[in-house]
């Protein structure tokens, strides 16, 4: 069995506040700024040049790749990292496209990260390619044989529902087309396996449940079947088959390391790599029955306590990542009023109430302290405060 | 006078090390550690995703930018942060050709850094459009009518040839032209005034002469007539009009912002921020001056003392960046030999020998000690030593 109270005493939480926005900004591994600082003061200051290779600088987005590998159900050497989410989304939509040659059709849902929809805008744009944006609900109808590429977030941002993977890449598949996935929402949430379900190609960021530290890199999947072949627009030396021979044309590294493009982050990486201590000895499907526990606790205790609110996720676990959120007409006030309150979750407008349950360090104290809280502000009308009505610029 | 005792002492430089590679990776400034502690104690930790705003990470892209932006002749608000070198490669070369519609051609040559030709090479190969290299010397003859844009490092990154920035950017504007110029060994090193030389478009890392720390954030500027109309193909929702709205359709930024494209790396951004603390009070008259005055005694000392090298950099030193290479046949050994005997330099395959002059922390006594050095290794043919002609992974 997983040891859930050694994970969360793994992190740094502040005193008195309920942190359920995890699956916004993951908090702090308590481990990650000595590994920070060390790297900066053994390697970087004393090294300098040379830790590119004494340091293991330069193969580090292919270790933490492999570490992050084992969470989403890829195999090691599969997975790279760098750069943004975004970024690696325009790469991995843009080798799926030129591997459907005659096909123009990129098919996404409105319960994707909009800067997913942008980037594929942008591309599509460029390339001449449709975009085809339906509702959560539709994509599977909507799968028909013009299409390249399902472009999907498993795990809803606002609300939390998780698309079948599986059911909707086979579907992709019999059509002739190929299925990218965004694991935002997913990596570090639930039991997500790539390979089970015959995914095509995968991105991620590790800032939220990955607890990587606010902009950490992103990482990549490419099928192995795909891997040699997948050609992505956005090419740069550290995917070339031999960076250092500078050669003035480009020829792509063998698998998936020719998705990486400029030189690594590699202060962000090591934090990252911190954090990614905390999953050692974690199993997935312990993770995804904590989630669950929480997530059912939390809207069990809030429907009990909060009749002002309504449930704005899948009823049933099993189409919820690790999110929940509730609507209500004042949800900015509100969720303002809990802040100020010690209980940390988000709000996505125009009405949502988000919360994260991020299984490595949130405990049913948590649970019970959010449902509490949130119905005492409701029950007060404590959000009527003029304070929590002022916006801020991001929120 | 800018006080470059002072500028030295901000470094942690190891010791019994002569660092002369600067121009690969800079050494830590030594604030940059307490710095990034600090952001990852009280910010990060403390804040979690608050610190957003009250930490002003979302700010922190162009606040840094507009620090860079005094040291490359650019005004507030013109430069943006972000992901890495290649990266803003592809915006800019992106939005450039997109604002010269049916002009396909992009002109480069074989002195720029290969990830700019790879950049360039996979994006014309999207969007049908030609990249041709030339020599560097024939760059201004290859300027023709078709061409879209004219994209060129101007300091080569083996012989520290400078281009003319001025002039060439005006023969591309005759011919109907854009300009783009990676700034990667310029920024930090002399005195860089896109303004004055009227570049379109400009991009640069900050690991070198800024010493951000290895895979720091890259910049990209855009000249303001340019800013608002620039469309890049990879865009974000960083660079959106409103990113937290969430809309589904993309609609730019004004400005330069529109160039952000994913959550930005704040770790990173910290500790280049630390770095840029350095430059406060620093004249790039001032910098300029003490980079020849370096360079120029270097090449001295070594054609006095070492007759078996040959100098591979532009020997008026107008027409040099702030570093210096020469060839010798043996030169990865001698390479090797001078970095056992503490002078950090590199080579560049087949036969370069470079030096990098960063004049915030190199100083004449280490000239002295690498002329020394470099003369006793050739004397005594010290580099003839087996262990010095191993290779590693990464030169």
């Amino acid at each position: 069995m997983t040891d859930f109270a050694a994970t969360r005493r793994a992190f740094h939480l502040p005193k008195g506040v309920t942190y359920l926005d995890g699956n916004s900004l993951g908090p702090m591994p308590v481990a990650a700024r000595d590994r920070v600082a060390r790297m900066m003061g053994d390697e970087w200051s004393e090294m300098l040049i040379t830790g590119w290779n004494k340091a293991g600088w330069y193969v580090q987005p292919r270790k933490v790749g492999d570490r992050i590998a084992r969470l989403i159900g890829a195999g090691a050497g599969e997975v790279v990292m760098g750069d943004t989410l975004s970024i690696k989304v325009f790469q991995a939509l843009s080798a799926a496209l030129a591997l459907r040659p005659g096909r123009r059709v990129i098919l996404s849902d409105s319960g994707n990260f909009p800067s997913d929809l942008y980037v594929a805008e942008g591309l599509a744009r460029a390339v001449g390619a449709e975009l085809r944006v339906v509702a959560p609900e539709e994509v599977e109808a909507a799968i028909a044989d013009d299409l390249a590429v399902l472009m999907l977030t498993e795990v809803d941002y606002r609300t939390g529902r998780r698309h079948d993977m599986a059911a909707l890449t086979a579907k992709a598949h019999g059509a002739g087309a190929l299925a990218l996935w965004d694991l935002a929402h997913s990596a570090g949430a639930v039991d997500v396996d790539l390979t089970g379900a015959d995914a095509d190609f995968a991105v991620g960021c590790t800032y939220k449940y990955l607890n990587g530290g606010p902009g950490a890199p992103a990482f990549i999947w490419t099928h192995p079947r795909h891997a040699d072949a997948a050609q992505p627009i956005l090419q740069g030396w550290m995917g070339h088959d031999a960076p250092f021979a500078f050669d003035l044309g480009y020829r792509p590294a063998a698998g998936v390391e020719r998705m990486r493009v400029g030189t690594p982050p590699v202060i962000a990486l090591t934090a990252l790599d911190a954090a990614l201590d905390v999953w050692d000895g974690v199993s997935l499907s312990d993770l995804r029955a904590r989630s669950i526990e929480l997530s059912e606790a939390f809207i069990a205790g809030v429907e009990a306590q909060c009749p002002d609110v309504a449930l704005n996720s899948p009823r049933d676990p099993g189409r919820r990542g690790s999110q929940v959120s509730f609507r209500h007409p004042q949800g900015y006030a509100v969720m303002q009023a809990l802040i100020a309150a010690g209980v940390i979750g988000d709000f996505r407008a125009p009405d949502v109430l988000r919360f994260g349950f991020a299984p490595l360090y949130n405990d049913l104290g948590d649970v019970d302290r959010a449902v509490e809280t949130l119905a005492r502000i409701l029950r007060d009308e404590t959000w009527n405060d003029e304070k929590f009505h002022q916006k801020a610029a991001v929120t």
